[in-house]
């Protein structure tokens, strides 16, 4: 029984991945494809790259469009989501690729968007780990993927981040108020707004951090996931650059180790990172001494992972590589359709790199 | 039954981008992985983007390693092909990526190489039309590759040229004797030796010409081609430049158009090119008004191509877009090994780029 | 006595070069820096690179604001110059980048423009060739400046085209009905207007052509410089590409040689081009072997040229490169500016390319 | 009276920017042009974009032929420097661009370097603070260069972190062990070596780290300098990262802010800065909301330097952008030699970025 699955904001760029995505995957059936200005186009007016569906009709973002498919995917500006989803039957798979549903603390969502929280709905990270290891039950997020209808995809830095810091705070080795992050992320992570600072010219050849200073939207997403890895409140500073590449995130987190991890720290801190994604087909730990590089993933829903401890800092530096616009966007959002539906949790998916 | 593939040359990225493409596969099983200075390592030392092949050895690259596979593909230095080849099988599908034995015209090899001519084998381009439509006969090379055991796969170069201009000078419309090219291609065209002029200082933000002149290797290959197709000689000015991007070759390609393309002359070119590649999955003409571009062709099997009669001039111009490494080579290359094996023609390649 | 000038336009990119020129121009003051939309910010909100002059006040492009300057840069979407230099002083030295004033042919205006001809200026290219060497008295574009009062700014494509190809033109060595230029040009050639195709997400990693079969508004002025070099009607077939860096052309350019040029061809050619050459301070002809590359010039008012003859295709093909915004607009203006204000030719201009 | 300067290392990068910067220089006149391997070359082989020195002769690196200059300019691999300066005369001006001479600590040297420490110099950054605001007298690097026959000049990381930190740490605000840093760079920071993963098909669409841990030798340089302007031992955590470009270090620099830090707490940070940089001509605190990036100062020897106080997170966000060749080696260098030699401290550099 073939799956269909409708596909709204179809002409930015993370409409366009999942759509690059569900062409590609052997059990769905691409429905309708909606957006809103460009409503009346065809696909390949706005998305040349996926030749196959060149002729396909763009058609209006409306529930009555959306309504009929098996899977619905949103990639709409935040706030607009929850009334589309409404107006779903409660047994259609909608997957938000907005930020409107992922945030449990209404407060935390209020003082960074200044509106109503929509309410909080299953967080599609499927490698996060919930909560502290000595608990012991606490599992990974993919359990609480499996028969949903609801899924908030996860930002494309909280993935980055969450990934490169949860095993070390759910293995209670992370001091909780002195993690700094900065990541680098191509342009594409901005979307295809046609905003001056995003032009060729501009962005070719210079790197440049905005939202400093805690603005960042992302940041309440990370402490969330990091605290509830941690079992106590974590408390980040993050600071996005935009670096000249069109896709790619490469995170440095680091944060202060624990006097805790005694003996040697480097070899415990490894042992964490190593039983955490062990059994990850997306998730890589790489070899000693290999550090990742964002062409290694292009493409692809891999995340790649390494970490050094620093000894005379105290810290752990863990480097992170992802695809923003796959695993940190698209490919998140079908590998958790695919664990709700029942499906191969790779299905569609890629762990092939376009390199170089 | 499984179809066992050996890849030499695997630590360039010729070698690295046929196993990207195998590694999909749903028919092939891949062997001996194997390379030269770097027989020893680990794949994922050399080829950190094929993460499921990452353990994999190297092994050397001998005709006992490369033995006992359905399908052997060549990534080696010219000169290194045909000895290899004959210690295999007759029976063994051998697919040179290299230019041993892609001209069909002795003295053209010496003249480019030095080198005594290896012999010519089925050029691994199915869409190449072979002879003047007129004669009515002439077909597609794909027909030559069917059940073929040794296959010569095109250079980047020429694919791209070939696929642009075969329709025009097939259907009789083009003057042989004024043939201008200019590509742009990206670096990784130049393979992965470590030359200064490849560092990433010198080419971010520089384009350059190389081979200018005539001197360009890929020259008779295009003139073979492109003579086959006129049924009389074709002549081309060719001058290929280095691009700063990983992937892509950008083909701009025009000819005089004879006096014979009399009435409208834009919609007779148009219908040439139409007629030529309607049935293809893998050759696109644009629609009117849309143009190639490098990047919607990125890691796919496509070649995007558009054309324009500039009456003012008097001549056709002809631009086309593939990624050199997948159609312009690895692709190419796995297509053909499809035709060969009764495979379907697309399998294990992709119709969609990843873009941006 | 200290020259003032004023600049218009100053928050795109031809106006930001043309401060930032300016700026190190020994014998200049910056009066007036006006635009248009962003009339009342500083200058440094739009042109942070130029921090000198980051809080001088941007002004409203008005004839009063530019009055009372001994030189008044144009740097307007064009059809708006010749309005504002009507109600400028004659003894004002007006240098306009547009378009408006470039053209000797009215109906070659009208056909690529559709309004009304503006009329025409001296053409700020000082080292183009007038007329046909066998005249023997046609010069050097440069006389035509001295004394100047109106100066229309070459475009960025002509310059490069021109001094590319006008030495063998003046020679009589090519034939005028065979010319075949492919440019590719760095993404500020498009300049700050905000389009989705020049997002950065869309332009690194990707070549693309544009405007192509003829209709790209430089053709006619390409063609005006290239018949009266030649001294009998020249005609080109132009494409221009889009190219993944913020800077820069890179020419190649090819034509016919006439049969008249005997001999050896190669030297014959290369003389012509020496001679024209020789004592240019800014147009270099590289030694044999060596070839351009946009980054040699970034930055700087150089242009760097190679030719190669193809004997094969009976072709002369010269490269040439020039940062479009130096060289093929600002740099061109301030060089035209000092010969006509009698300055010294190179006064605040640079001969030293900025790389890697 | 014209002083002459001897450039060795010239053709590689350091070299090559020390050469652009003197032949701008309105006092210098360049003499010996050295290098090792490339000995006999004409520059303009290895530097094209020198064009008014593209005929002179490169010359082997010698005491001989470094002797009788005023001014020589070492861009040497560490540990050649020591040597070929105590050939020199103590009055010659020897500048050293290498590690050698930096560091005050011999340990420090040792631990990183594996060899005998070759002695301190007087370290090339005018604008750095040698002690605690409060002590009152410490002043700034400036003047420990006047008259100085021996500079060291310091590595580009450092340069961008110190420029950053420093007005923190010697206003007291800042806690000592707790700074994190993390700095991508252009890819000339590593040099002009042909190894593979500098290659540009490696590094364009690619973002990595390196030398993660600790290991980065510029480490106990940037301690160095942060611990002398606190006057109390400072730890770091850097880490490294390579960037698709070719120049340009933007630095994320965050450190947690004191207690004593009380009231407006953004507004005793910003003045600790502005404090520090306002009579600086080349080192520049942005208007508030103004962030860096590395295109802004392209060629020029700025710094461009923001703050942001997270509240959140307790921390001070520091984002410095240089150039990395001209600010990060060269033109700090050139700037060093202008104070030494008495002239003024900006000749023969600019403070204009060569933007988009």
């Amino acid at each position: 029984m073939t799956i269909t699955a409708a596909v709204s904001g179809a002409s930015g760029y993370a409409g366009g991945e999942v759509l690059r995505l569900l062409a590609n995957h052997p059990e769905i059936e691409i429905g309708a494809i909606t957006a809103h200005s460009s409503a009346g186009s065809r696909l390949g007016e706005l998305q040349p790259h996926l030749l196959p569906l060149a002729d396909r009709e763009i058609v209006e973002t409306t529930p009555e469009n959306l309504a009929g498919h098996d899977v619905v995917f949103l990639a709409l500006p935040h706030g607009a989501s929850a009334e589309v989803a409404a107006a779903l039957p409660e047994d259609t798979l909608v997957i938000d690729a907005g930020a409107d549903h992922r945030l449990e603390d209404p407060e935390a969502w209020f003082r960074f968007y200044r509106s109503e929280h929509a309410g909080t709905w299953p967080y599609g990270l499927p490698e996060l780990l919930l909560g502290p290891a000595e608990a012991g039950t606490a599992g990974k997020q993919r359990e609480k993927l499996r028969g949903a209808r609801r899924i908030a995809v996860p930002g494309c830095y909280p993935t980055s981040v969450l990934l490169a810091l949860t095993p070390g705070f759910a293995a209670g080795l992370l001091e909780p108020d002195d993690v700094v992050i900065v990541s680098a992320s191509g342009t594409s992570g901005a979307g295809k707004s046609v905003k001056p600072n995003l032009l060729g010219s501009e962005v070719m050849g210079s790197m440049s951090p905005y939202g400093v200073g805690g603005g960042h939207r992302h940041t309440p997403e990370m402490e969330q996931g990091l605290s509830n890895a941690a079992g106590e409140p974590v408390t980040v500073s993050f600071t996005p650059t935009l670096a000249p590449m069109s896709r790619g995130i490469l995170t440095t987190a680091t944060a202060r180790v624990k006097p805790r991890a005694a003996g040697d720290v480097a070899a415990t801190l490894r042992a964490a990172w190593e039983s955490a994604y062990d059994d990850e087909q997306f998730v890589h730990l790489l070899r000693p001494g290999q550090w990742p590089a964002t062409q290694m993933v292009a493409g692809s829903n891999n995340a790649v992972i390494q970490l050094a401890y620093d000894e005379h800092a105290g810290r752990v530096i863990v480097s992170s590589a992802i695809d923003n616009l796959t695993k940190g966007t698209a490919g998140g959002a079908v590998q958790s359709m695919n664990i709700a539906l029942g499906l191969p949790e790779g299905a569609g998916l890629n762990q092939l790199g376009v390199a170089p």
